[in-house]
C-alpha cells in the first residue's frame, strides 16, 4: 500500500508552486518548524500552526518515512529590571525576590505543553531552546562576520542585507525587492547603529538592565531572533534538509533572514521546502489582545467566553481547524464550531457503529471501499488536503449509516480495510480522539442510569405517572436529560 | 493557624542533625534538586528522590513561604559515534542517519515528564537543562583556575582536591577524610592527566568520536558532571540559598565537588540545609538492572511485573512512598503495595463520607480536632515526618468511621476544620489524588447513584422491601455496594 501512495506535492513558498516531494536522503525526513515563543500563553493562531505541522509529520511518519521533526522553544526574553543594580552582594542575596526571566520561561513552557498534550499533537523528535544553544549562534555569527556580511557596532553585530543582495537574492521566499524595502521604510536618523534599516541583528550589546545576557566576542549582550532558527536547524538537521515550516507571518522578515543567513553560512537555502501555515480569525476579524477581539485555547476548552455559547472539546476544535486547508485563513466562530461539533460526533458515531457492527458476512459490498482509500490517500498526498480528506470520511459515514440502517451490505474484507483505514486516518493521521463523553471511561455512569431508566419503565408499565415523572425531574435537575420513544427511554448528559 | 507552625526543623546532612530552619531571605525558600539524567527511563528510585522533594516543596509553599525550587535536567551525554567522521560534507547530509543525542534526550525527558505528571508532582519553578549552560559552566571554570585551584592538562581541566583542601574542608559533607580516600584509591599510572586520582574533572577534552561537545578556551569538549549543578544552582539562587537536595547515592562524590567548587567560586557551602532522600529497594535487596531485581515505573502502574501480583494506581505508589520517612530505607514488594492500597482507600473512602455527611449538628465533638491538627503539624515540622503524618491521619479515619456508624458526634464548627485540613494534607501537601474510580470528576456518577438512593430510601420508607432490594441487587451487579444505616445509606464503589 505504502509504497504507491508516495506521490506526495507539497506547496513550497519559494516557487509559489506544488512541488513532487523528494528527500535529501531516501526514507528520512529532516523537518523544522518555529515553535512557540514561551512568555505568554500559546495563541489559538499558534496552535493551529503546530496542528497544521502535527499533522504534515504524522503523515509523513504514516508513509513510511523516518521523520525527525525539529520544533524549538524561543525562551530568550527581552524583560528588564526596574533598575539597574549590578553585581553587588546585596543584589545577589536578593535575587530571590527578583523577577527571573526563567521562571517566566518555565511557567508558559509548561502551559504549552499541557495544550498541545490536550491537542494530542505529538512531541517532536528534538524541542531545542534558543538559550541553549548561544554558543551555536555565536558561531554561526563569527562565520557571517569572517565572510565579509556582518559588521560590528558598538557590541553589537548586524547582517548586511545590501552587501549579500550583491550576490545573493534577499526576497527570495518573500518576494519582496530590495529596492521596493528602501523606500517603503522611513528613516529614522540616529536611532539605529545600522547602516541600513533593512540590516537586522546578529547579536545585540545588553543595556544594563536587561536581564538575560550572555558574554560574546562583542560585548554581553543577546543574540538576534532569527539567527536561533538557523542555529538550531543547522545543528540537527544538516545544511540542507527538507522541511521548513511556520505560521505565515513569520514569512518575512523571519524566514527571509533565516535563509540569508543560511546561503552566507552553508551555501544553501536551509530547506527544499518552505511550508507556511495560514491565519486564524475570530467572526471574520484578526484577533488581537488589546481589543475584545480574542480568544484562549482555554477559554474554548473549559473556562468559556462571552464569545461562544458553550465550550467545546479539544478534538471538536482540532477537527474545526482541519476542515480547511492549513494554506487557507479560518475564522473561528460559535457557529463554525457548533458545525464541526455536529459533524465530528457524527463520524465518532459511525466508527463506534463500525466496531459494534456485526453483519458483515455479505459477499459483495455497495460501496468501492479500494476507491475510497485512493481518495483518502489523493487528498492527502495534495499537499495535505484534510478538509478533501474530512469529506471522503463522510462519504463513509453516510455508507457506514445506511449499513445500520439495514439499506447497504458490506463484504468481511470490505469491513476490514474500512474499518482500518477510518482509524487510520481519523486516529493516526489526523490524531483525532474519542471526547470523554463519548468515551469508554464512563461506563459505569452509563450502567447507572440505565438502572435508573429501567426503574422508571417500571414504573411507567405500573401506570405510576407521578413516580416516572420525578425520576424525569430528578435527572433533568442534574443535567441528564430524558427522551421517550414508545418503546424505550434514552438520555442525552448535558 | 500558619504563623503559629512554622516551628520546622530539617535534618541536614553537613551538622546530621535536625536544625530549626530559618531562610536566607524572610519568607522566600531557594531549593535546588539534582534532576534526572535523560539517557534512560526514569528509575523508580529516582521517583522516590522527586516526591521526597515534591512534598517539601509543597509543605513550605503551604507555610507561606515562596519558594523557587529548581530542579534541573542532565542532558550532557556521553553518547559516541562509531566511527570518526569529521566534518566532511559527506557526514554533514548524513546527520540525519545518526544517532542525535538530542533525540535521546527529548524521548526520555518527555518520558520524565509524563511520569512525574501521572505522580501528580508539582513542576519546579525552574527546570534548567546542562546543556542550557554551558556558558555559565566555563564561566566558573575559569575563575576556579583563576583561584589556582584548577589547572589544566592536554585540553582537560582538573580541580585539585589537595590545593583545596589546605584551606577547606573536603568532606564536611560525606565526613570522608582525604587521607583515607587516598588510601583507598588505586593508582591507575598513566591513565590519567590528574596530578591525583582524587581530582575531579571540570573539563574534558572530548575525543573525535565524542558527539556533544562544545568550545572553550582550553579545548572542544565538554563540562564535568559536577560544574553543571553548581552553574545552575548559583544562577538561579543566588551565591547562598536554602536547601539543596538529591538522593543519597549523590552525596559523595556528587554534592562534596558542589561545595568544593563553591567555596571556590562563592565563599560559601552553596546551600545552608543539604538534604538527601534515602533509597528505594526490592524485595529487600538493592535494584539493579543487571539482574532481574529490577522495576519500570509503568511497570506497576500499567503493563504489569513478573514481580507483583497486580498493578498498583500512581496515587497507591505514591502513598506507599510516604508512608516511610524520607531518610529511611524503603523496600517495596507486592504485599507492602497491597496493604498500602488497603490503607489509601481506607483514606479516600473516609474524606468520600466526610463529603456527604450531613448530621454535623451536634453541639460537642467526641475528638479534638485542634489537637489533632496541631499532631499534623508537629509531624511534619519534624523534618518531614509524613509517616507520623499518615499514622495522624488513620486516628481521623477511625473517628469519621465511628461518626458513620453513630457511635460519635461532631459539630459544625470541628466538622469544617476536620474536612478542610484533611483535604489540605491528603490532596495539597502530599499530592495525592482519589483513583480514577474514586474520582470527583465522576460527580456526575455521584449525582445519579444519589437519585437512586433517595427512590430507594423512598421505598424503605413505604415499606416497598421488595422494590428497595431489586435496586440494591441491580447496583451490586454494577459493582456499587450500598452500605445501610439507620438513617441513611451510603455506597461504595468496587
Amino acid at each position: 500500500m505504502q509504497s504507491v501512495v508516495k506521490n506526495l506535492k507539497i506547496y513550497n513558498s519559494i516557487s509559489g508552486k506544488k512541488e513532487i516531494f523528494s528527500s535529501v536522503i531516501d526514507n528520512h525526513v529532516g523537518m523544522y518548524v518555529c515553535g512557540p515563543t514561551v512568555y505568554s500563553n500559546v495563541h489559538l493562531g499558534n496552535l493551529r500552526t503546530f496542528t497544521s505541522f502535527d499533522i504534515i509529520y504524522r503523515y509523513l511518519t504514516h508513509l513510511g518515512y523516518k521523520v525527525r521533526y525539529v520544533r524549538n522553544i524561543t525562551d530568550v526574553g527581552h524583560l528588564e529590571n526596574d533598575e539597574d543594580q549590578g553585581e553587588d552582594r546585596i543584589s545577589k542575596k536578593a535575587r530571590l525576590e527578583n523577577l527571573e526571566p526563567m521562571e517566566v520561561v518555565q511557567k508558559y513552557t509548561y502551559d504549552f505543553h499541557e495544550t498541545v498534550r490536550k491537542f494530542n499533537l505529538l512531541p517532536p523528535s528534538i524541542e531545542p531552546t534558543a538559550t541553549g544553544h548561544i554558543l551555536d549562534q555565536i558561531k554561526l555569527i563569527k562565520k557571517i562576520i569572517d565572510e565579509g556580511i556582518g559588521y560590528e557596532v558598538n557590541g553589537s553585530v548586524y547582517f548586511d542585507v545590501f552587501e549579500y543582495n550583491k550576490s545573493n537574492n534577499y526576497g527570495i521566499l518573500s518576494k519582496r525587492n530590495l529596492e521596493d524595502l528602501i523606500h517603503n521604510t522611513r528613516s529614522l536618523d540616529g536611532q539605529s547603529d545600522k547602516k541600513n534599516p533593512q540590516d537586522f541583528a546578529l547579536w545585540k550589546k545588553a543595556e544594563p538592565k536587561h536581564i538575560m545576557k550572555w558574554d560574546s566576542p562583542w560585548s554581553e549582550g543577546f543574540p538576534g531572533w532569527h539567527i536561533e532558527c538557523t542555529a538550531m536547524s543547522n545543528k540537527y538537521l544538516g545544511d540542507i534538509f527538507d522541511i521548513h515550516g511556520g505560521g505565515i507571518d513569520l514569512k518575512f522578515p523571519h524566514h527571509e533572514c533565516e535563509i540569508a543567513q543560511s546561503n552566507v553560512c552553508f551555501g544553501t537555502n536551509a530547506a527544499n521546502y518552505w511550508v507556511h501555515a495560514n491565519m486564524l480569525t475570530l467572526n471574520g476579524q484578526k484577533m488581537s489582545k488589546s481589543t475584545e477581539n480574542n480568544i484562549l485555547p482555554d477559554e474554548i476548552f473549559s473556562s468559556g467566553s462571552p464569545l461562544l455559547s458553550k465550550t467545546f472539546s479539544e478534538p471538536t476544535v482540532k477537527f474545526f481547524m482541519l476542515q480547511a486547508h492549513y494554506r487557507s485563513i479560518l475564522d473561528l466562530s460559535d457557529n463554525a464550531l457548533l458545525a464541526s461539533e455536529k459533524g465530528f460526533n457524527k463520524i465518532i458515531d459511525a466508527i463506534n457503529m463500525l466496531e459494534n457492527l456485526k453483519s458483515y458476512s455479505d459477499k459483495t459490498s455497495d460501496f468501492d471501499v479500494e476507491k475510497w482509500i485512493k481518495g483518502c490517500y489523493d487528498a492527502m498526498n495534495d499537499d495535505f488536503n484534510t478538509p478533501i480528506l474530512i469529506a471522503n470520511i463522510f462519504e463513509a459515514v453516510k455508507f457506514i449509516n445506511k449499513i445500520k440502517a439495514g439499506s447497504a451490505k458490506i463484504s468481511e474484507k470490505d469491513y476490514k480495510m474500512l474499518s482500518e483505514t477510518m482509524d487510520s486516518f481519523v486516529f493516526d493521521v489526523m490524531g483525532l480522539k474519542k471526547t470523554n463523553a463519548l468515551q469508554k471511561g464512563n461506563d459505569k455512569l452509563d450502567d447507572v442510569i440505565d438502572i435508573i431508566l429501567e426503574l422508571r419503565n417500571d414504573a411507567r408499565k405500573n401506570k405510576d405517572f407521578s413516580l416516572s415523572d420525578k425520576i424525569r425531574d430528578m435527572l433533568n435537575k442534574k443535567g441528564i436529560s430524558i427522551n421517550d420513544s414508545d418503546k424505550n427511554s434514552s438520555y442525552t448528559i448535558d
